[in-house]
């Protein structure tokens, strides 16, 4: 029986990462494909699901590039190299029926939410939410694309121009493929990066950086907070001017203890537009790795083995650490 | 002296209003003029500053109608009657420079900050900032101009077209008046309106308003918080679909015990966006009152004299109170 089948899998449960070999290998509804993972990587919303931001159980991952392996509905599509839409939506309520179904009230979420994830030998995913990826872009290059369209959402969102002064916070993963993106659209781009290793990438993308302490308060038309914290919230406010907006572009947690330096009087006698960020259109992303227009490549910072999850994770969030890469063993 | 000339007007100090007879006459600045108060409306943030909102001692009062008496740089225009942009800016400042007076962070605010207001015989501001008031224009409906343009200050900054569904928490003062502009411009419109008296005049504008508890959770394009209370933005929260849109459109006190339910992360996971709004294009909102596209005359609750403040302010915090207007004695 298929259901009894095997598989390498990272699991989480209580807050416990562990290393599992006999986790069963996902049993196909009528409309998925299964897919054979071959690179997938460490997000910020990973580590923070470990820390506790989101109650969940089973297998972390939603960043893959991986091969369709079985596809019942679509025999042709066998073989083919995909990456995913994350978000599968029930398909029936208001957001679904308008074109929103990663905000689908009971949408599942590849490792995320009610959907086991990447970090596996093998994930299912539905074949409509599985793109091909182009020939030219490699493995390494299209494990970006989730992370990527994020950043991509941003102008989905809000309309950066040649005038307009920008300013992202956080030169971690995200912040260097935002700034990667931004480079080529905003008048001006600065980039605040606390690490030498963070700053060394974006010279030699040609990217302005400053340290947290050089940001001239009030003076940014838009500012990307890709920090996550509390602190980066509010360096992005005291740096956005008047009528300005802020974009919140990473995972943020309201865990009891947290306070947030928001004040709403603030926003309101500033005119100050908030915008939540959060996945993006992956087709667009893809088309960018196609043009090269964004080379994410440069920002791997070392590959594990599932059996090592717990070595990567730690890793992925030590200061200053991009990148981190599971592959699959033979 | 001109400086020994006195005149009534309503006193704020220590958060207490007293009526006093011997407030000396503005003294003029060179590009200043000298306005003969005619009516002048009492809003939210008076309420505000009584309460502590922010440490104000002067004259309260920023919604006025009024005749130039003195114009030392313009003789010419004496006997204008005037409204007036409540913003007074450096002139030198980024902000300023780039057509945002109104966020110069030296500014004074007619009756809000460094800057005695409107609840007096006499008030000063400079010569650009008055601007005539159409004759069609009766002194009940130009006293609106300000709030009315706060109220379409929002349409500065968000999109509000046919295909939208639009709800304003709150009928009150501020709310009433967005209603009546936003009616012939959202595809949809409902107002929360919890007393009696906001529904009527609601109903007699043809708008549609529900109760509190009425409201489908995540369902409209665009919500306008205009109670500034934490109730109403949490109800405006709930109500604004995935991927819309809360405008902050009133005087939010940060005090220490208040409690905002806001959670960034929610922020982001439903990529809501939130806009601060406050002040608006004088000009604008006068060609509406001239166009008659909107009359706000009958959101008028009831006139006192300068020496009924106590009283005035007592009835304008009131449950369901609207446009409470102070009329100089003669």
């Amino acid at each position: 029986m298929e259901g009894d089948r095997k598989m390498r899998a990272v699991w989480l449960e209580n807050l416990l990462l562990s290393f599992r070999e006999d986790v069963p290998e996902p049993e196909l509804l009528k409309d998925e494909a299964l897919v054979k993972v071959r690179l997938a990587g460490i997000c910020s919303t990973d580590l923070e699901l470990v820390k506790g931001y989101y109650p969940y159980r089973g297998i972390p991952g939603h960043e893959f590039v991986g091969e369709i392996v079985k596809a019942p509905p679509a025999p042709r599509r066998v073989g083919q190299r995909v990456v995913g839409d994350i978000n599968v939506g029930c398909g029936e309520c208001p957001d679904c029926l308008a074109a929103r179904h990663g905000h689908c009230k009971n949408r599942c979420v590849l490792g995320i939410k009610n959907r086991d994830g990447a970090f596996a030998d093998y994930l299912k995913l539905p074949l409509q939410n599985l793109i091909p990826v182009p020939e030219t872009v490699s493995d390494e290059a299209a494990v970006f694309t989730e992370p990527l369209a994020a950043a991509l959402q941003i102008q989905q969102q809000v309309q950066i121009g040649d005038t307009d002064n920008v300013l992202v916070v956080g030169a971690g993963r995200l912040g260097q493929l935002i700034a990667r993106n931004l480079a080529a659209v905003a008048g001006q781009l600065t980039v605040v990066a606390r690490h030498h290793s963070q700053q060394a990438l974006l010279t030699a993308q040609d990217i302005d950086w400053i340290q947290e302490g050089g940001i001239r308060d009030r003076s940014f038309d838009i500012v990307i907070e890709a920090t996550g914290s509390p602190a980066g919230f509010a360096m992005a406010h005291q740096a956005v001017r008047p009528q300005g907006t802020i974009v919140l572009k990473s995972t943020y947690t309201d865990t009891e203890g947290t306070k947030w330096p928001l004040q709403l009087s603030s926003l309101v006698v500033d005119e100050i537009t908030l915008v939540g960020s959060r996945c993006g259109p992956i087709a667009a992303a893809l088309d960018q790795l196609e043009k090269q227009h964004v080379d994410p490549t440069g920002l791997i910072s070392q590959r594990y083995f599932l059996n090592d999850a717990r070595a990567a994770f730690e890793h992925a969030g030590t200061p200053g650490a991009l990148k981190i890469l599971f592959q699959m063993a033979p």
